[in-house]
């Protein structure tokens, strides 16, 4: 049986060992009005503190509810929030990009999904650069994404896929709002439906399976098996994120 | 002893294997008008032909003098290159920065400096879908870090440090060069001296060692004790770039 409030103890213990064996100070956490960043950052106020903690929100041409959730994710922790919009600098990329021909809304879909979430994490990295330098202390940036989601790929390769440290990584997606609860994190965030915010449709539907199955697979329980072939397609699919095919001599 | 011929046709043909277990067709390699870029170029074309391989040169700031060399590349090898200058990009980046605060040229280094190198990233992957979906094929992103680079840690976490692929990460830097000498790689680019076009010292003064004494360490030759601490200490200090510590239940 999962017991959240000792997890949660467990978690808050790991990431106080982890920073003071690396002699780190604050961390940055991008904060995007959904339920895996705002544990994250529940996590971490109790951890280091709200005044070692940096929320930072960044729409990018995204929907308002998302942004004022965010804000109020980091009003209940105390932590200090920045919001960078980047719209224009998204823009700016994409015209750029226009000028080497005319393509078509669908033959740049996926290019621009992904492209919004690798500006994200390198804006995280900026911004954790500039704090350890006005505030002569070490930040890193830390990761939001859960088991679940990183069992099938739902990530964007080297994008919110990859920080400096990770407290969700081994916790499905029915464990994080476990953990959220005994955070008392918002209830309009904690139960909001999964969606990227990127393409419209919810998480589980672009996906094509529930978290739960996926949950379910992980654990080897029964499954129908076609939906049991698509996770493992998702699965196997989704490898190639995890590392670098490297020629050796 | 290092037989470049040899080793040159064992990679050709790790990229060919690569390319036709994951039904892979094209490659997208960003050129910077450096050598290790070069030799990566010349790789892949001899391994799928120039037609599936894509140049990228992303000017951002940096010497006019490399864009020209990376166009001399692309141009010996007869692939095609494409420009995105990303310097408005970033510019638009860190005006919505300084909406922040007053922060001086020093405060901001740090961030400035690796910021470049992920947006370069993200514009690698934005080509390579967008080229998957115009051309109807599956494009890769090439890597082009070294062994002796990777060793100290010298590239930029998530930044060029990360791709789908790489061939030149277990070769020393004078592997790389005669590798290149191999690939008749334009002298004026494989004997360019090595620097990251970015903060105006070169590689090995930034570094403060040698690319030579970094392999001498790596064989567990002779040095002296403080060139030797100064490695370890890279090398150390480089670890977290390669790895997402991850609570675990």
């Amino acid at each position: 049986m999962f017991d959240a409030e000792k997890e949660k103890v467990k978690i808050v213990k790991y990431i106080r060992d982890y920073f003071k064996a690396n002699h780190l100070d604050g961390v940055v956490i991008g904060i995007s009005g959904g339920k895996d960043s705002g544990v994250v950052a529940g996590l971490f106020t109790e951890a280091l503190g709200k005044e070692n903690v940096l929320g930072v929100s960044m729409p990018c041409h995204s929907r308002q509810s998302d942004y004022l959730d965010a804000l109020s994710v980091a009003s209940f922790y105390g932590f200090e929030i920045v919001t960078i919009d980047l719209a224009s600098t998204f823009d700016n990329f994409t015209d750029k990009i226009s000028q080497l021909g005319e393509f078509s809304v669908e033959q740049l879909h996926n290019s621009n999904i992904n492209f919004k979430p690798r500006l994200r994490m390198a804006t995280l990295y900026y911004l954790a650069a500039l704090y350890s330098s006005i505030k002569h202390k070490t930040y890193i940036v830390a990761g939001t994404s859960n088991k679940c989601e990183s069992f099938v790929g739902y990530f964007t390769k080297w994008g919110d896929g990859v920080s400096d440290i990770n407290v969700l990584g081994d916790l499905t997606v029915e464990e994080v709002v476990k953990i959220g609860e005994v955070l008392h994190l918002p209830k309009e965030v904690l139960y909001k439906v999964p969606d990227d915010g990127l393409s419209g449709q919810s998480d589980e539907e672009k996906l094509g399976v529930s978290y739960q199955d996926i949950t379910k697979y992980m654990n080897g329980e029964y499954l129908a098996k076609d939906i049991q072939e698509k996770i493992s397609t998702l699965h196997k699919n989704s490898l190639h994120k995890f590392g670098i095919p490297t020629y050796k001599k």
